[in-house]
């Protein structure tokens, strides 16, 4: 291929990615999104940088969440840095006092409190283990993402983690809904080599944004991960795994295993789920939360302990790899660098269509 | 208070902002700035950046200041990397000889010296312990402000310390003129919680630029800085303290003490001054010089000691509030993080005012 | 010199350096430049960024240097994280699989490769111990530069080192074709008082790009590097050197020595040959390879370690002057600071201008 032919792919290429998110692309501010794992808010601010905006998170005297931007109104003092009393949070600059709504209630050097001092609040609501934020402009018109299987421990063992990630979360959702890079880039820890030729099925929602892909890899040996805990090391396994983006908050990853030896009905649920919870810090950052849990090996904490290790080790490696590709494309100018998609990327560009346009409209 | 109505408060804050000078606002270059302590100056040249220009500081053999741009203006190495020789300063990479007023007086490698081969030099003039620099680009039109308490010692007991901050030095004299942030910023060192509540009276002279702040804390406990070295340890005291900015590069901060119980002219005087030196180095980072003075205790150097400490654990404290507001706005966009002002910001908002009218006409 | 005068005179000099390449010049780009020393290349990639451009380099089967544009076009991962397969890089993310050509032969999870699924590969021609890299959009149209002396180490003895400039590779060029810096720069090392003011000859082939300044020292006495190894150490000598560019990517300081008492030609030779080898990574940084040769005292091999030493030292002295100028200029507005030349500039400049001309035609 000459030089202006790979030109002219290049620049077709840079058309059709301009339909698509990526890390230029303004946040998607209406949705839920989880800010902390609940034993992070506590009676003690924590500050945490969400969609680009400083906010203070605190746990209210009646167990709810108090979030507020991170920005006193009089001279941008982080209101993280005060000090608590009740339900309020005193600046540790000049004493402004705000409530849970964000409004000051008193001005220590003054009666009254001035006209126009107010922080904005977010909504906030902690569902299981989770606390969830609205950092739209507009109040929330829905519910926060309810998993059942996160909020009721009856019948599944979890484990959770927050990671941090410098790269855009756009990469990471992808990352997630093609996971034919298993046999690459998790080689040395979860990923086999059939796995990236497996046969797939891929669903895509642009309407209601659910994008998912549903990959069987049958027969095939487990990785340690979870050959030793489901029992079926050293003989032929099915492993069949679903990714599914259900908003740019939250991913969810299912697995199930069986031996191919005997119908799968006949057997007991071998599963696994992982919450992959993603909340854009900045254009280019990213925390990730991780809720996995399974359904067999219920007692077993060395099971757990064992599991939690290898998966997070192979969550590093998404992680190095991503933020390998950040820094990379912080060596061309920004726009510059084309992109060659794979048929396995169906979902993932579909995905990536519809958070463009509901983030720019 | 709904969002439409927060946007207005926003605007109309933002408008008056435009006004008032921030980290944004082009330096005020006629002006006296301390360049340095006179221990600083010595025959090893010392680079210091001051108003964002290099500038190399070096004492003459006469005993005066040298200073001139940081910048041989053949290649751009800095002279201060250089060799002294006499009243010359010898740049390191080709040996040209600069004289205390900046002209170039010999180039090794060749006979004539190149026309234009020069670097600005700045008037520079030592009073007391502090060395004043004029970076204007006209010469000065006056003398360097006089401090008849710094350079005469007789009666008083002094301390100094240079420090630095990561902050806009705008932020550095609107901390200084409203002392009603002791209560907080300062809970554990020099404020109480009286402090700002008390009553107080505001000079603000726009015409000359002078704006000051007069506190009056009485009946008070005085913070254990002051109780032990005057002796008013738990007595009910008078503290009266005024805040006076003079100049963009200096502060000055007096109080007075007394015990209540008796008509203060009956007491021996016990006062305190601190000048606050501010020398912007560029637009968010300051080079911030202390000199602090008192009139009593003058033999005891143990209580030199012990309020030196006291107050630069203070004055660290103005220093990280400071710093945490400067990162907490580089996380807006430029100009978009909006101020409601206090009634004790009176003083403040005509010293940012007339800051904002003389750095741009 | 007044103000006014001064900014005339730093108008019309900022009006004659928008003819000379500096660090905001673009790159030239149809050139043969050094990549990596021939050790380097193994069969592990390697990643270097090259004129802006990271670039991977792999040893192939048959010997020969494979150099691909270091980024996977499917998601923009480094290739040099990938696996290596015979002549093949494998990308560590989803498999994609690429030749020495920059084609992508296979993509494990579909059974065609997609079109325009290609990196661009680089010409590299390993000549001796370098390994050169032609960085343009078109073919070359010459051989890399010869160097039959690094090449054919015969009658010469050399020791070699790789260096890393925080500064831009014009600045490293316009140093060694101005030796007068050596007096000042280089005092504590190999410079002698009396360089800066040796009579000089300068040859400028604007035609070719060929720019070289001759100078001749003498009677001199030789430092410690070149007196103790030639054996003219406490005699009055001769110390003829030569700065040659030959490219952007290349310098060649050849000088010769002999003792002032006896013709030259009745003397054994003793000379040695630095090539400066210059490959700018961004704007302001530059890899920069040394090969030093001598021609006497071939055997002995203190005198190699004692002279890298020595040479080393005096290098590193080039970098950290460059590097402060870098950052010195970093303290004004691009473009601002202007330069006063000097008489021995005369080949430098002809030398930026070219650049200059060649970078943006």
């Amino acid at each position: 291929m000459d030089q202006p032919l790979m030109d002219r792919v290049r620049e077709a290429a840079l058309r059709l990615q301009g339909e698509l998110a990526d890390e230029r692309t303004p946040f998607v501010y209406d949705e839920w999104y989880v800010a902390a794992f609940d034993h992070e808010v506590t009676r003690t601010p924590l500050a945490r940088r969400i969609l680009g905006v400083p906010v203070m998170l605190l746990r209210r005297t009646d167990g709810g969440v108090m979030a507020l931007e991170d920005r006193c109104p009089h001279r941008s003092m982080p209101l993280s840095l005060g000090t608590v009393d009740g339900d309020h949070i005193v600046c540790g600059y000049h004493g402004a006092r705000f409530g849970c709504d964000g409004g000051c209630s008193s001005v220590p050097s003054q009666t009254v409190v001035p006209p126009g001092a107010r922080v904005r609040s977010f909504a906030a609501e902690q569902l299981g283990p989770l606390v969830w934020i609205w950092m739209g402009a507009t109040p929330p018109d829905r519910e926060p993402p309810h998993l059942p299987w996160i909020s009721d421990t009856e019948g599944w063992r979890a484990s959770r983690e927050r990671l941090y990630l410098r790269s855009s979360y756009v990469r990471l959702h992808e990352n997630l809904l093609d996971l034919t890079h298993l046999s690459f880039l998790h080689a040395r820890t979860f990923g086999t080599p059939d796995y990236a030729s497996a046969p797939y099925e891929s669903k895509i929602d642009a309407a209601t944004g659910h994008f998912s892909l549903l990959r069987r890899v049958v027969p095939t040996r487990l990785p340690p991960v979870w050959a030793k805990p489901t029992g079926l090391e050293g003989v032929d396994a099915a492993r069949i795994t679903s990714s599914t983006f259900h908003s740019p908050a939250l991913h969810e990853v299912h697995a199930r295993f069986h031996a191919c030896a005997i119908p799968e009905d006949e057997q007991p649920s071998r599963a696994i789920r992982t919450a992959h919870i993603v909340t854009p810090e900045t254009a280019t950052s990213t925390h990730y939360f991780i809720h996995h849990g399974r359904n067999f090996a219920l007692e077993d904490g060395e099971i757990t302990e064992f599991m939690h290790g290898q998966l997070l080790a192979a969550f590093q490696e998404d992680i190095d790899g991503l933020e390998a590709i950040e820094r990379n494309l912080a060596n061309y100018p920004p726009g510059t660098a084309h992109e060659i998609s794979f048929r396995a990327d169906g979902p993932s560009l579909a995905m990536r269509r519809w958070l463009k346009k509901r983030a720019v409209g």
